[in-house]
């Protein structure tokens, strides 16, 4: 999501991937990423680094396209974090490990465990079962792009960026398909990957 | 959330109740309420109203904040009929049921337990076994409602009217309490109440 806020206010940036291990090296405080440096400054957290990219750019196209939006897409991150977040981490939890570099793959493994209580394998397995009420729980996000291109109305703002960011991590960490052929959820969401010269594809 | 729309927008504005099957008669061609009569002209589904009041009404308090707060509504709105209404429904079918003008409540009874293929009674009966699912289900708007006053931001918005409505349509119709006294959501919704003289009190 970051990076798609980066892109909508056609800013250049580069990229630094990091181990888990290493965040602190490349992070200064921070302990997660993403981790923004602007300008000499260190921004942690991608809702800080959005509201810090809105403020300090506002010549360029707005993410939030104004204070109600952003007091909603504080909401849809919400939303996003319960509803997608949640359900996909258990869903491909297995496979994020496998994708990871080795050297992140114990203290994954052991930090999740501990957090789910399972193992990562024995999570992952019930995903099946576990998809039907995951596709139900986006009913609000379905019906909405039923009516409108984007959750930000015609074009793509900084909400859409959350919801997008929940589907690309896993579509980049595990081949288990959460959509449906035909839900207009996976149009969307194709429609963001298509963003900014395909960035999300790259 | 059309009277709470009304009241945003500072305007005078007389209420007629209406019997279900009485709709008919008041609506014009809408069999649903609530219908806006304005200036002669009859406007039925809530959305449409207040898409109608926010073009109408330029000069008075925005309802929407704009093209992205408005396009943030409807995801909103979306989240809160298969969050609350859905939920809230099977919880008090019967109180609703009781509430009614008796010359409404075969009609409702017919309709309501012929979607929901069991009695009123049966389907409210198992409400405080769901209950903790709905106020989980109510995660996203309760963090939300710990990092600022209203869904709006630090003023109610159209997006505030629509859960607290769901939420109205109960307090008016059944005893039964669905947020726990120390949720956030809850002070929300007292705060909510208080607005434009306590409107929704009255």
């Amino acid at each position: 999501r970051s990076a798609m806020a980066l892109a909508h206010k056609g800013l250049a940036w580069e990229s630094r991937a990091t181990l888990f291990t290493g965040i602190a090296d490349i992070g200064g405080g921070n302990r997660t990423v993403p981790v923004l440096e602007d300008d000499g400054e260190l921004l942690g957290d991608s809702w800080a680094i959005a509201e810090h990219l809105e403020a300090r750019y506002p010549d360029r196209p707005s993410l939030f396209g104004g204070e109600t939006g952003k007091s909603l897409a504080r909401f849809v991150q919400n939303w996003t974090i319960a509803q997608m977040h949640a359900p996909i981490f258990r869903m491909i939890a297995a496979d994020v490990h496998d994708a990871l570099d080795p050297a992140d793959q114990s203290y994954f493994r052991e930090s999740r465990e501990k957090r789910l209580g399972r193992r990562l394998e024995d999570v992952q397995a019930a995903r099946d079962d576990e998809l039907p009420a995951f596709r139900a729980g986006l009913a609000p996000l379905r019906f909405t792009l039923q009516a409108q291109a984007f959750l930000g109305g015609e074009r793509p703002t900084y909400a859409d960026y959350l919801p997008f960011g929940a589907l690309h991590w896993a579509r980049t960490t595990s081949p288990f398909r959460l959509l449906a052929d035909d839900d207009p959820v996976l149009a969307w969401f194709e429609r963001c990957l298509d963003l900014y010269d395909g960035l999300g594809r790259r």
